[in-house]
């Protein structure tokens, strides 16, 4: 889109986001300047969303500009960064400027909360796939990473696992649900929080951290494989929303937790020892002890290896979720 | 893909490029952990290639990967910026082994021909899209910035612009070409060489930088823009490659190297008193200076406005190039 790309940028994509003493150049160059703190670590990543894939079609662009970031954000959480800058590459089957308002005010919203300025990047035509880079720092040797997690330690949870696929099943009409807790689980699917002030807390605490894209169960899977490690998880320990619990039988409620997706919660390890420094935290979500570090290699959900208990719904939750992949 | 994602990553895109001291944590963690000097700023870009949109359906997949990695890596050199760290995120409908095995290698060799690790990104499943994200340094203060071109300052160019254009014809079908000419255009086209090593000997020369992505013409329309001033082009200046003039007529070679578009070459601006250092320059390509800085605004060609002057070939060529946007 040669003609219209430059505008539609400048129209919508400058200046978005927080104000930023650090940014040289943004929006406007062949690439953003940016002066990276002394001494510190850069953290990086990159994710995409498609269309009909991490989102449904006709999804509200306002929370599609907030996912793309916030996929993002959460990546940098799980490694205790500070967020500061991203770079969005969108590509648009054709430019529609109510649909870019939307998508740009859902984006501004959450990088003016987590203090990131939108620095650059691009506009493509083609089928709608938004690729946001998210950049942050570390001080030297304080990122959380998988590795770390030692057996004896606790494994730890954020938030309400489930919850947002519950909500994808609810809009899909796949789960039905009424009132608030249709309005609350929506909501867990269409403005996921990244828990970026979680990972900054976490830092110096937890031995290991993931954030649970793509299931708990799963995520925590490559948690224990990066450590070399196991798990043990106590189903009745899981934090079940109220809403969660409402709308779905005790077995499918935990399915939805365990391999439901999209929560873009926390899940940490840490030593016993660390129990009363963890729940005196204050970073604006529940925490909850789910389970305990193995030495035995794989993740099992009371006792069991996930996925062969059809008892929690796991089975056939994993292989019934349209959109995810 | 949440089976084959992870093994597909790890097979295909972990430990690619060049290895790097400063590459803390690499493909395999939430996001990638890297180690930026002290006291550099940091360059960041990105950049999407849509299949039908920037290379054609059925192009060798290590044109492919080599091209995702060489448009920012054009970009970072517009910046006069030393390439560091990239990101991948890629898009396919499939998971197609041979297909990502051309990818990786095309994307390996050059991102290793530039010192550039591959440190994390995401893969997807969907229409196929790539996005990569290269960051960067400069010294503070030693970026080259699109604004900064004075009235008096001479242009110049990198390269033969208008070769890539004219490969892309080719391999469409569109111009009909044989023998050494047809190979050398078609792989100026398909192996686009980023200008790093000019862009970092740029430092402190040029006033005003950037690459001709969307064609000379048009890109030195946006310079002129960012710096508030005018240009003037002689097109009988223009660095014609011995190719573009056997297999086009005089008129369409002009067009090729105006408004074609593709050739990832620097197009910059530098006071006349520059002229012998930037002569005795080894970067790698020739140079060659093509016009001046003027106050009146817009861009001319031969004292006409580009586009207006269909002896050119300009607006032929611009209406009909079917892949790029």
């Amino acid at each position: 889109m040669p003609a219209g790309e430059f505008e539609l940028i400048e129209r919508y994509f400058t200046r978005r986001g927080a104000h930023r003493e650090d940014v040289l150049a943004g929006v406007g160059d062949d690439a953003a300047l940016v002066a990276a703190p002394a001494h510190a670590t850069l953290v990086l990543a990159s994710d995409t969303i498609v269309e009909g894939g991490h989102f449904p079609a006709g999804f509200d662009a306002r929370f599609v500009g907030h996912r793309a970031l916030a996929v993002n954000l959460s990546d940098l959480a799980a490694m205790g960064a500070e967020p500061a800058w991203a770079l969005l590459a969108i590509t648009l089957p054709a430019p529609d400027e109510h649909w870019l308002s939307g998508f740009a005010a859902g984006l501004d919203a959450l990088a003016r909360r987590h203090g990131v300025a939108l620095v650059g990047g691009d506009t493509t035509r083609g089928p709608l796939t938004v690729t946001m880079t998210a950049a942050g720092t570390v001080p030297p040797g304080g990122a959380l990473m998988r590795e770390g997690a030692r057996p004896g330690d606790d494994v730890w949870v954020s938030g309400t696992p489930g919850d947002a696929a519950a909500g994808l099943a609810i809009l899909q009409g796949r789960l039905p649900a009424q009132g608030r807790a249709r309005d609350a689980l929506l909501a867990r699917f269409q403005l996921p929080q990244p828990r970026v002030a979680l990972g900054l807390a976490l830092r110096g605490i937890a031995t290991a951290c993931i954030d649970i894209s793509d299931g708990l169960a799963g995520d925590l899977g490559k948690l224990c494989a990066a450590s070399g490690v196991g798990a043990d998880v106590e189903s009745r320990e899981l934090p079940l929303s109220a809403g969660l619990c409402s709308v779905a039988a005790p077995g499918a409620r935990v399915g939805y937790a365990l391999a439901g997706g999209d929560d873009y919660e926390l899940l940490f390890s840490a030593g016993p020892g660390e129990r009363a420094r963890i729940s005196a935290l204050d970073a604006g979500v529940v925490l909850r002890r789910i389970g305990t570090i193995a030495e035995v290699l794989g993740v099992r959900i009371d006792g069991e290896p996930p996925g062969r208990d059809a008892g929690h719904g796991f089975d056939h939750f994993g292989g019934t979720a349209p959109v995810r992949r």
